[in-house]
């Protein structure tokens, strides 16, 4: 061994007595997982990372995503090891109000996206690398260290097929076989060539190293990163535990300290504390500034039918025009979500993702850690594929906006497995998340605006197949958190609060009523997360019943979030709610909406039966 | 071509006229779709298929997954040739009322599974075939038709892995590669080697066919039928709107009738009425008897400490005993779940999914369509993972038993990606579903054994991973949809609602404030869907407000459903709620809880706030 291989090999029993001694101090966390790879992660940092600490956002910085973000104790090693955490900051590892949590987060500035929920992170980083090379020509690299595990998602699969499509030449996946999962080992265990045939196909480079070997290691590299019309994957025969006999290469030893941290830190050959000088960047690209001018939106006469997936495309392509750094990506349905007017308009931003929503919403966080501004669109239903990515999102705290086409049962003919009715509930419970669900296009197109100048959080737009007839103006502005009170005197005998096509059935029901003498008031709840807690308690003051009604399940939708107004603890009025129960079948729009029971008939049914004392 | 080849054209012909006039007749639906598949349907039906029309339950039959759900039309084609349906059935399609759907559904009795969900029908098929392999030794095969499109599904590649490490040979893939998707080209359009190198790298038998040669296609069948080893995928080039100039190999006609409906049927010879008489299977099994004695459930002394996660698992092994048809499967994590209990004493019915839950759920959706009663486990929090296939069992009308554990901030130190926030949220707003969440051992093993007993749908547990005191005698019984009244007296001044580990919270809370001469009721909640609105509206109107407290995000949760009870027009109590609204880090489970602000000393705060005349 060299005396340059040396100080990679002790760069390495640093990284893992930083692990065992941060686990050992946190009394839990997965010194195992970190300690096999410990010496692929020396050999990155002292030799082919190009980072600046002191500046997480220079655009020329290599990004390193830890997709098995349970090693993080391996990663807080190695920030230690490159000056960024001190070794008191490395021993609060897992501790209240640290930022060195039990899986990795941004609340560290050198961590771009939380990992932790395996098979993300290969996902995510072909995002960033597509960035890169699609959008900023940036000569940085994208590493991504994954497990043996999580190659049994299928997102992983997603992304293998991605990079090597839209070969990703600047992404390289680190893959630390190690043999053994949380229960036992994986189902390949060291069968090398069993991941390289996969990923090879998926048209990857691929190389099979000794992932203990520093020189070895470090060849793998340097190929990899010479590698010019392709990704590579590195695919590294590790031990888990490495170095400590009572824990190395054994079942049920994961996901916890080692049994003996002094005897452990002895075998490793103590304490060391060797700096390494991390290469920085050596581009001056300047960042992209953000913003624009207010985008020219598309402007719709009042009464025209016009579907609001329309408006959201053609707002979209207006919104490109205006605002450089947005980009738009798509599930193989941009002729259905209409991103395809985007599309046209502004091809080198669009990406086509196929009908892979995991890696749809994962390119799409990756674009956002480049600084992006991504919508990306699919059929409402199809964001349940992604539901996990969403969640880890928002622990990425990444901005991110969303648009879910073919709302509820109104699609028609399609039937359940193409209506989002359940998309409201999903994106409520999500943490920082926006809902908007539009009714007309120039409210679709407003909102479109809006989502842009959210600052943070996931912001999802609900949009619908049918044409509806357009009735606010043009003018008319949106604000998050709002709401429009369409129908309203002052001998109204009760509200029904509705969003998008529920609003249309809800004014029919309404002048229904009115000719029999029953006013009612009506409520277009656009912003159903926030919702407009003042006007829904004016509203229940004053009539003294509110009556949601929503193309979306009983719960988590429309009208649970309208009671959540009302659990303040003051008097709540009295609630009445429709909403769809049954299991649609195939019918006409219209069919559909009688059938769920939300349609005008069925609204003026229920106040009517309300008034007379019925109930719902 | 041989008189037997001919006949093959012909009914691939009839195949592709039905599905024009029923597209046509219908004004929707996906006619281009189902013509590019014809011939691998017509050869299927005639030649290799064994299905009984009239006994569709019989264990022998052969299993037909149309995983390209939107090529319906081609299936209900099939089904009028076979005899199943008539002609004018068939010309019902995609009207109210009828069971041919835009997209198959169980309403057919032919019809195991719902699609139209792309990418599903692998994966479920891949169960279907591991429980008639694993379980049953059947000899009926399992054939998937699915598009290329889908093939970017992740959860295919997921199957691909699953199925082909399970040497499931009983599996056929027919891939119709018709190059194009509904925006525009595929990726690989019709580079069927790209696929073939994909799909061997995963051990499976690749056989490239021409999809309008039924000489071709029925060799391939052939072929597939005597490879022993693995299962087989069929790549048959073929062209979208086959046989159709007007259409054919066109883009821009997917998902709709052909433009002009007689030239075409004149086109493709005119109507024909070819009758196929299936093949009947030969096997005379005797479907399994479900049913048993009552388990012998485990029993835990009242203030023992123990995790609602051990008691599921040690419930769901004596179910084991007592039920032959239970079947359990897990995610990698069965030492976390505790479905490892199971695993030991049963471990011929235990699946082990590996990191892969859109396929956990797919297998298990396929061994229930067998008539096994499957129980799933996974973390609460990568059940999002599967949340399409989860929508997707409800429109299957499967019945499906699941359990995720680490429910909650009360997880510790892990942090927020190890966290069940959402999961409520999510399981409540699927159709036809039971949401259960134990506070304790004795409760959890109950609530196994009465997921047991439910007839349909989906049954969710939700399970802690921390120990908490037993507080329920081994005796006590809880039915779905009941509650349990832990602190009640006459003068109590408001009503906390709990469930899991905010019981105990709850309670501490109680004992707390009623030393302050402060008596508040306590419901423990577990059945969170259906909820016990009696019991609820009973402690509104005598305690006057009620306070929900959960460990789960404020959208979806207990909350919610305790404000579903109250939307029936009567009046409603004052309401408060506590419930996760920060982004939790790591720390120590009672730090969490604190953090979180749902623990003993905040539910104490807001009732002494609220008595006070603070509001929340």
């Amino acid at each position: 061994m060299t005396s340059a291989d040396q100080y990679l090999a002790e760069l390495g029993q640093q990284l893992r007595v930083d692990a065992v001694r941060a686990t050992s101090t946190a009394g839990s966390g997965h010194a195992t997982s970190s300690m096999s790879a410990a010496d692929l992660m020396a050999v990155l940092l002292a030799r082919h990372l190009r980072y600046d600490f002191d500046w997480p956002d220079h655009p020329g910085n290599d990004r390193l995503i830890l997709s098995k973000g349970h090693a993080s104790p391996l990663l807080y090693a190695a920030f230690k090891a490159a000056g960024a955490i001190s070794d008191e900051e490395l021993l609060t590892f897992r501790t209240l109000g640290s930022r060195l949590e039990g899986h990795p987060t941004p609340r560290l500035p050198w961590v771009d996206v939380a990992t932790g929920s395996l098979g993300q992170g290969l996902p995510i980083g072909a995002g960033v690398a597509l960035a890169g090379q699609r959008l900023q020509e940036a000569e940085s690299r994208v590493w991504v260290l994954s497990g043996d595990s999580e190659l049994a998602e299928g997102s992983v699969w997603e992304a293998f097929e991605h990079a090597g499509y839209e070969r990703l030449s600047s992404l390289t996946a680190i893959l630390d076989i190690n043999r053994l999962g949380q229960r036992g080992p994986t189902r390949h265990e060291w069968d090398l060539d069993a991941y390289r045939r996969r990923i090879a196909a998926f048209d990857w480079h691929t190389i099979e190293v000794d992932g203990h070997d520093p020189a070895a290691i470090d060849a793998a590299y340097t190929e990899a990163a010479g590698v010019t019309d392709r990704p590579t994957a590195i695919l590294a025969r590790t031990m888990k535990g490495r170095g400590v006999a009572a824990v190395q290469d054994r079942e049920g030893m994961h996901g916890k300290p080692v049994p003996d941290e002094a005897e452990a830190v002895e075998e490793l050959g103590g304490p060391r504390d060797l700096r390494v000088e991390v290469r920085r960047p050596e581009a001056t690209t300047v960042p992209r500034s953000p913003g624009g001018p207010q985008p020219e939106l598309p402007r719709y006469a009042v009464g025209e039918k016009v579907a609001t997936r329309n408006a959201y495309g053609e707002a979209l392509a207006a919104l490109g025009a205006a605002r450089p750094e947005v980009v738009a990506l798509d599930g193989e349905v941009s002729d259905s979500t209409r991103s395809e007017f985007f599309a046209k308009q502004h091809p080198d931003r669009f990406f086509e993702c196929y009908i892979a929503e995991q890696e749809l919403v994962a390119t799409a966080v990756g674009m956002a850690v480049r600084g992006w501004l991504p919508f990306a669109s699919t059929f409402a239903a199809f964001f349940t594929r992604a539901h996990d990515f969403l969640r880890m999102a928002t622990v990425s705290r990444v901005g991110l906006c969303l648009a879910g086409s073919h709302a509820g049962v109104a699609i028609g003919e399609d039937g359940p497995s193409q209506m989002g009715l359940e998309d409201l509930a999903m994106f409520r419970a999500l943490h920082d998340s926006t809902v908007l669900y539009p009714c007309d296009a120039n409210q679709a197109a407003q909102l479109v605006a809006e989502m842009a100048e959210e600052t943070s959080g996931l912001r999802y737009l609900r949009t619908s197949r049918g044409a509806d007839p357009v009735i606010y103006p043009p003018e008319e502005r949106f604000p998050v958190g709002g709401s429009k009170v369409l129908r309203s005197s002052p001998g109204d005998r009760l509200t029904v609060v509705a969003a998008g096509v529920t609003v249309h059935e809800a004014l029919r029901a309404a002048d229904e009523l009115g000719e029999e003498g029953v006013p009612v008031r009506v409520v277009d709840l656009y912003s159903v997360k926030p919702v407009d807690a003042a006007t829904l308690r004016e509203a229940a003051e004053q009539t003294g019943c509110l009556l949601t009604v929503e193309d979306h399940r009983h719960a988590g939708g429309l009208g649970d979030a309208v009671l959540d107004a009302f659990t303040d603890g003051r008097p709540v009025p009295r609630l009445l709610r429709l909403a769809v129960d049954s299991l649609p079948g195939s019918a006409k729009p219209d069919e559909q909406l009688r059938a769920a029971g939300i349609d005008a008939g069925a609204i003026a049914t229920a106040v009517r039966r309300h008034l007379a004392g019925h109930g719902a």
